[in-house]
């Protein structure tokens, strides 16, 4: 690796992000650009290969063939012809050839993402507001609290007519008395939600919200006036803030690294640890990817991405159905991404990775540390005890995991990809952060929500994940199998006992969407038909057990529901194209349908034996509010599983010492006061 | 506390236990009496429930009532009289009185639990068994390989008339020739498996086996003889037998508490720890069990335990329907249970229990550190960032672990009890150990099983675990409510927009099985229903989630799953009756049916409606083996949460600090050397 080229798989460097900015505008010399993102494009697929089978075999040279270094620029066009609408553009830049090799209109049927100053604007244009603001007089705030706009999108747009780039705010109240800009203003719901036209600049309406509860109307008897939060109380989390302080009796937990950590971090991207090999990188639609996977020299995944998500809300009472957010898909995760902190998002021995965003100009910013990685151990791998002779060998399951975290308005998603030394990814979510509410009247209590503070109700709402898997199960051909654990009848002949079950593999013949079945057991196996297990006689593979979580809730001819036909079962399986990324389409934003996601791919029929297939596993979590998850809700945790299933000839962990950790203590647990 | 005498639910010491011994053998002067168990009884709950109010409102005196001090001791008596037949006796002492209180003899119907020194009888007999060595010898086993014996309970017993107690072998021939006695003797299945008799004393038989594989008779066509390993190859799994050795690029990770743990553990069994009090005892039946669980001064469980578990095989070929362990029931955990190891089992700082366990003799033996306690980070617990300020309040997720490990010939099961900080209490089992194979000959594959290692089909199996829950939600009595989220229809009136879902809640008003249905995302809340939570107006509770696994796949008509009634449902919710602690009923040794289980403590059809309720949560694990499970496998989780809903009138992990790790370091990634 004489070439200082960045690896086809590697991120845009602020150089080269910069460098696509540049000839975007020196090509656009008669339009008024504004920014919305530029990252590296994917390499097409037919391109990637091959390089990357040169790398493995070690044969790649210098002037190898490489696929193009691609800038794809997302941003907004305005015309010097008064007459022009601005339109939205996707460019793709070519890095080497320093030119623009597409340039695609967004259709007016869709809206482009969203960018963060989008959101300043509708908050800038709400101060500036006299609708707003004459509305808000109304309420007579009590003395010492302040407005705050909370940007969203608009949700599906269900009026009739092409989509509209309208925002909206959801407004609360701050308390400024503790001269704290970090007091939770979600425990003061206003009920009002002011709406801007993008294109105009403008609030050009305020909804409503009915305050009511069990029994009341949907609708509300006209504006709220007047004092509308007396009843509510104060819900801080900030520890400063806490009435009674932070506890005293938590004693420090550290994990130590004396020898440094066990992973090699090279060429950028490039990640090795214990028998993995793969790359990350960081774009601002899906966060952390995951890239060419292989263990032990073997390929195992050509791409791992977390797709999509969607947060549909579950008040009946309108505008609330508009509540709905596509986490990824809205405008990316780009701005939303933390930067994480050492010792606190992790803990251990921790490589960072920083991304580059941009702002509306196109100018690059580096966003420190949206990437971590560092090792876990989780408790026991694997251990046998020989009874006779007592001898015991316990090895520990360390894990790598690969972090990043987003912040969407109130809510927090953590990600972690984590690969363990027995061959298995698990990718796991957890939803933290603050549920959304919204005010209610004092004392009452609604069958569509918790009432989690005085006057906050936290309306029912489900998360629904989408990770993308695209494997490369020793090599690109792969096959998805179901596999069934089916009871049998007793039969004198073939069962006699009563006890055996058939297990029942059924190969998915055509693009599908399928569903998890715990009753039997279903996994689904990614096979390489063309290479058995030399020990059990059967195809290589990996599995992935999808979680048999609920799905979409909705009314199937809801605008909600529509908008997200992902969700609608647990796992889609397609076949590879360039460019199919996102399973709720490339525009969710205030859509009325989904648009070019998995249903439209799986619609297209194709053959999937022994084909470049791509898996799409959709499970989420219903939350129906407790009052324990407020002010910040503890960490809902849910994992996918995809590990291998005869892909090896034995535990590719049995050869990971076992040996005994020196720094463990004895105690005998009498001296600690953990009494305050 | 001044009293020293014993806390009612701390274990029985040596001494009690000797005591106890003592008095049995007092008793019964003219008795040839072996011991089978000897281990604290559980209190009257009429009894206990008083007491602990008293010590809980801190009104406990020296001489405060207190329930009498009992022994359960389980032996089996031989008479003098000749014509006597041996019989089993569960027998209760109380300690204080010195005298014993209750003798009962298991009905001839059941088998009483077994002993480890039945086994050694088992092994033995087959040593000194011509019919079984000159069964042995027709294998003419290769020079340097010896043959080992691993007991196992028979089984159900699915001959007519009463059940006998038999025990059975399954035969595996060991390599010698690294004269290492850890030597994996499991890649080496012989076919034949030797059946005692023992009150006989006597190998009253030899089962053959099938070796073949689809499509082939499952009777076998006549004993093989002659060479019957050859084709096996070695699978070692003890680090100084593998070929190539343990891997070296692992580095350290080790877990520091410098100022020792936050727990403290005082008198014998009170652990205290972030807001939580509750106590743990061993028995040799269940293991750890956790008793009169406390949160912040508020009671939320009377007991927890691992109540059963059942193990059936799916392999057509007689005898293997008697294939199936109840690992709790059939003898208890007993001398199953590990010894653990610091920096092994558990890192960081260690506080461990012994138990008392005893020998045929009825002689106390201490079983040194069968329990472990200690604190373990598992990422983070909750995460809020305000976008506008940049402000991250990030606090870890600290758990407090109980654990203990049982080995069961090939197996391990690894059970954990995790409390956090959240209030929720976790129950974790890992599956490891070495999966059970049965010889099949050279190049055979078979629908039942897989083949792990040439000549070593691993049979299809299921683990179905049943996890006892006493509620005792601030008080007593307690109602289960089922509650589910279900889609509705557009309506015009009610559901315009089609987003709304109801949130049912349906009490279980009598005893019953019910069944998980993530279609519904469908949970279980233990309320009580006389006290509401001040901010939701909601009953205060817990809610367990059933995992929603496969149950029992065995013909209901099978002897298997007649055995294991209570696999059939995901949880089951009765009336709290003393000396009701097991699943399967107190006798699933070999038996046909089972009796006195959950499936019969329903059918007395109770009232549940604030009644004092338990609740047996059954979930499991469909395992067909894969290659990677070989030869030792990796760790298979399953957790079952419990976990408060509208308990707390806010996350109760609040006020945990969000103090930064100073001891995290940062690294570059670019240093370490992961290659060999």
């Amino acid at each position: 690796m004489a070439h200082r080229t960045p690896h086809p798989l590697s991120s845009l460097t602020e150089a080269e992000t910069k460098q696509a900015r540049d000839i975007i505008l020196r090509s656009s010399p008669a339009e008024v650009i504004q920014f919305r993102m530029i990252f590296r494009e994917e390499p097409e697929k037919a391109l990637l290969v091959p390089f990357l089978a040169l790398e493995h075999s070690g044969k790649l040279l210098p002037d190898s063939p490489r696929p193009p270094r691609l800038a794809a620029v997302h941003y907004v066009r305005a015309h010097q012809a008064p007459d022009r609408k601005a339109d939205e553009v996707e460019a793709t830049v070519d890095l080497n050839r320093g030119q623009v090799v597409k340039k695609t209109v967004v259709g007016t049927e869709f809206l482009a993402g969203l960018s963060t100053w989008e959101f300043d604007i509708l908050v800038d244009k709400c101060k500036n507001s006299k609708l707003f603001q004459d509305r808000i007089a109304q309420f007579r705030l009590p003395e010492g609290f302040d407005v705050v706009i909370e940007p969203w999108p608009y949700g599906g747009m269900d009026q009739p007519g092409n989509v509209r780039r309208y925002f909206q705010g959801l407004v609360y109240a701050i308390d400024t008395r503790s001269q704290n800009p970090d007091s939770n203003f979600y425990a003061y719901p206003l009920p009002v939600i002011p709406v801007m036209d993008f294109e105009k600049r403008e609030i050009v309406r305020i909804d409503e919200l009915a305050t009511g509860g069990a029994g009341d109307s949907l609708i509300p008897l006209g504006p709220r006036t007047g004092s509308i939060i007396d009843h509510c109380e104060p819900a801080e989390y900030v520890p400063e803030l806490l009435p009674r302080g932070t506890r005293k009796d938590l004693k420090p937990l550290s994990v130590i690294q004396p020898e440094g950590p066990s992973f090699a971090v090279t060429d950028e991207s490039l990640i090795e640890w214990q028998k993995w090999r793969f790359r990350v990188s960081f774009n601002p639609r899906e966060g952390a990817v995951i890239h060419d996977v292989h263990f032990d020299g073997r390929s195992v995944l050509y791409r791992l991405s977390i797709s999509e998500m969607t947060v549909p809300y579950a008040d009946p009472r309108p505008p609330f159905q508009r509540k709905q957010a596509f986490d990824f898909g809205d405008g990316g995760i780009g701005h939303a991404v933390n930067s994480l902190d050492l010792g606190c998002d992790c803990l251990g021995v921790i490589k960072y990775f920083d991304g580059v965003l941009v702002d509306h100009e196109g100018t690059p910013e580096k966003a420190s540390r949206v990437i971590c990685l560092h090792e876990q151990d989780n408790g026991i791998g694997w251990k046998h005890t020989n009874w006779r002779t007592g001898r015991a060998v316990t090895v520990r399951r360390r894990e790598l995991v690969v972090q990043f975290i987003i912040t969407l308005a109130n809510y927090e998603y953590i990600f972690n990809y984590k690969f363990d030394q027995t061959g298995a990814i698990n990718v796991e979510t957890r939803a933290t952060g603050i549920v959304s509410v919204v005010n209610i009247d004092a004392g009452k209590t609604a069958p569509w929500g918790t009432v989690v503070s005085p006057g906050a109700l936290a309306q029912n709402h489900q998360h629904i994940f989408c990770v993308r898997i695209d494997p490369a199960v020793d090599g690109h051909k792969n096959t998805v199998v179901q596999n069934d654990s089916i009871p049998l009848r007793i039969d004198a002949r073939t069962n006699p006992y009563g006890n055996l079950y058939e297990v029942r593999d059924t190969p998915l013949l055509t693009s599908t969407g399928v569903d998890a079945c715990p009753d039997t057991n279903r996994i689904f196996k990614i096979q390489n038909l063309d290479k058995k297990n030399p020990v059990s006689g059967r195809p290589v593979g990996f599995k992935i057990n999808p979680p048999p979580t609920q799905r979409i809730l909705a009314d199937p001819a809801s605008t909600q529901a529509r908008r997200a036909f992902f969700a609608k079962h647990h796992l889609w399986v397609t076949k590879y194209r360039d460019g199919e990324l996102y399973a709720a389409g490339d525009y969710p934003l205030s859509s009325k349908v989904e648009a070019g996601g998995v249903a439209d791919m799986v619609a297209r029929n194709d053959d999937l034996l022994q084909e470049d297939v791509v898996l799409w596993s959709c499970f989420g979590l219903t939350h129906n509010p407790r009052v324990e998850d407020w002010p910040v809700m503890p960490v809902e945790i849910m994992e996918l599983h995809i590990s291998p299933v005869d892909f090896f000839t034995e535990n590719p962990a049995i050869d990971v010492p076992s040996s005994k950790n020196n720094e463990s203590k004895l105690t005998n647990g009498c001296c600690a006061q953990p009494k305050l």
